[in-house]
């Protein structure tokens, strides 16, 4: 920061003499790669005129991290991110087959099974009934794994946990269909599948849809993404990620679960006693600090922000503790209004760093007491084999250079 | 809606005839103009892989509409929008000499004139103050004009009203920034001033400063986009969208306002009475139905979700009352939850229409007791010459035929 006392006239001076073309020439241009070259001086020249679409600085280049090829994951660039809203070109991917490309004018819902009048919807049908919307995050329920076992000093916030995101999402609520269609007495599951390659389907109990299910055709504003479901899909609020099903073409209520492969193959829970769990729906309180984090380096000691996102899939977060040294001593962040449920929530606390070494951590606290652990609890609770729900607390080291390193033992 | 009675291995036989190579042919691809032909089953092929960045469904194409050239406007689709966020490349942009290239690199940010440390801050000094996020709609002071003279039936919402959207912006408070440098006693205005080839320039009353005044370099999650004032702009909650000035290179601190261009020969209001108010800086409370509008087409009489946003630049809105018959009885709508100060809010209400012609209107009420008013009303207090602040009541004509059309006197 420049504290040099700057009065108008030498700045008027400063941009008299920018005016002219040897100046102009002098000072050259900025160039960025595969764009046009930037004016010196952009109140000099006309910009550009309006369009129909936005698009980013060319300096700005958020990208999500496609990984594992036919996989069907990419994670969302945590590290870029502001306040709480993603946009929806970087809204983490997760799919089991793919992409699907969907024409609207042939989707159909079919909602069948024990219900008083099996009924097929089209996308009209759905944005005819009244709607709601709402922010809510959304989590794959193997987020975080790769701090769990297998993560390097050198990940960012991105590969740590870029498996989540938040959007206001808009749609029909499922149980504003049920009523329409008519719950058979008995009814306790439903099983929403999907119309991709995966075909993926999951039982759901039947009480999510009464509470706070729904049909989501809006993203952000917008018509849903196609790799966020496009044109519909479920949104479980605060549930694990693969129960939200995307491109969601019929729901079949039942009286027990179908014990569908993703839910008896996958999505199950290997405990330390050697017995699993299964339907372990909910999202778990936790929080990740994403900055400062790697790739970030402190250029000096003094004061920085310290920020990141807390959620939990059972309601809102009542509090974010930070610690600066270790997990000694923990003080409340603030937390970014408002704090709403089953939603990303962004902490902030300020941070004087003396420049010397130490682990800086966050652990989050949701609404119902429950308290993100540690990775040794989460560890003793469920074992070295478990595949989901990896919400221990995260570390970051400063070291004295200014760099940031995952900590990888919590 | 089809009611007919679906079992599950009705849907099984005719998902396994479609697998047969010959009802595939038959069945033939839908083919979006300029992209690959869909399949007609997407759960029988691989889609796509996962990406770094989304993109849209082809069959979605949300536009904003650029008019008037040079002047740098273009409109919002608010017809296409859901809830209340608007996705960053359809904001409404509104400039006065084209959106500037600036190479955040480069950026600077002097604050002189009556303080005790004039400043340069660039763009990583903004950044490492504590910051906050929240969000606010902004709107252009002219937004609406059409509806006040010049409308035509078959203008949309977009037409009528798209100079308004709402996002998550998150910087630094004004405040802070104002604490850094040291105010002297004395100081009650300031001027922002852009790095466009305008020079755009509005004095603003301190106190708003010290309220909630922002100096944002994020948008809904990423960086601020360039129409938008990228790297960082003034955000004035609820304040005419001119005074938010974007690409914002200085802020001078004066004891008086500057009578700037911008606020002299535009941005005043000319009275009915023939004097002209000045300054004119909160945005009164308005709402419009965005559905049904034109150019939208009821099929058919029953049960329509009329939905709409409404907003006030003096605090949180309050009540949304919608009217059926042209006025004679209003009934209040139902708001969006969070009701956020200084930021749209969705109102929806459920109608029952009986196929007559009738026409739909609604009135926002703000926290401050305001009544957006009648054409009537404004045009008593501003006389036909005034050009910003057009908060009148819009009205929608609901034709036997669906068709629903722009009602041009109030």
């Amino acid at each position: 920061m420049e504290n040099a006392p700057l009065s108008r006239r030498v700045l008027l001076a400063s941009v008299a003499g920018a005016i002219g073309a040897h100046a102009l020439r002098k000072a050259g241009v900025a160039q960025v790669p595969g764009h046009l070259p930037l004016p010196p001086d952009p109140t000099k020249v006309p910009g550009a005129p309006s369009s129909e679409l936005g698009q980013r600085s060319p300096f700005e280049r958020p990208r999500r991290i496609p990984v594992g090829g036919a996989q069907g994951i990419s994670l969302a660039p945590l590290q870029d991110l502001h306040g709480v809203v993603t946009p929806a070109d970087l809204h983490f991917e997760r799919h089991h087959a793919g992409v699907p490309a969907i024409d609207p004018h042939r989707y159909k819902l079919l909602i069948h099974g024990m219900v008083e009048r099996p009924t097929v919807f089209d996308l009209a049908d759905l944005k005819r009934f009244p709607s709601v919307s709402h922010l809510y995050f959304l989590e794959c329920s193997g987020n975080g794994g790769a701090g769990y076992r297998g993560a390097r000093p050198d990940f960012s916030p991105q590969l740590i946990d870029g498996l989540t995101s938040t959007s206001e999402w808009t749609g029909v609520p499922l149980a504003t269909l049920l009523r329409e269609v008519g719950v058979k007495p008995g009814a306790k599951w439903l099983l929403a599948e999907g119309e991709d390659a995966a075909v993926m389907a999951r039982s759901i109990p039947i009480d999510k849809a009464w509470d706070d299910a729904l049909i989501a055709y809006g993203q952000n504003g917008e018509a849903v993404r196609p790799e966020q479901g496009y044109p519909a899909r479920l949104v479980l609020p605060g549930w694990e990620g693969n129960t939200n099903v995307k491109w969601l073409r019929r729901i079949e209520v039942a009286d027990a679960p179908f014990m569908t492969r993703e839910e008896t193959s996958k999505y199950t829970d290997p405990l330390a006693d050697g017995t699993a769990r299964m339907f372990s729906f909910a999202m778990d309180a936790k929080s990740i600090i994403t900055f400062p984090a790697y790739p970030v380096v402190l250029p000096e000691p003094g004061w920085w922000e310290i920020s990141g996102i807390a959620w939990s899939g059972r309601g809102r977060i009542t509090r974010v503790d930070v610690s600066t040294d270790g997990g000694r001593r923990w003080t409340p962040a603030e937390l970014q209004a408002p704090v709403l449920p089953k939603c990303h929530t962004r902490f902030r606390y300020l941070w004087n760093w003396n420049g010397s070494e130490t682990t800086i951590l966050s652990r989050a606290i949701d609404e119902t007491g429950y308290i993100q652990p540690t990775l040794e609890q989460l560890r003793a609770a469920r074992g070295v084999g478990t595949y989901y729900h990896f919400n221990h607390i995260r570390t970051w080291r400063v070291r004295r250079d200014g760099t940031v390193l995952f900590g990888l033992e919590g």
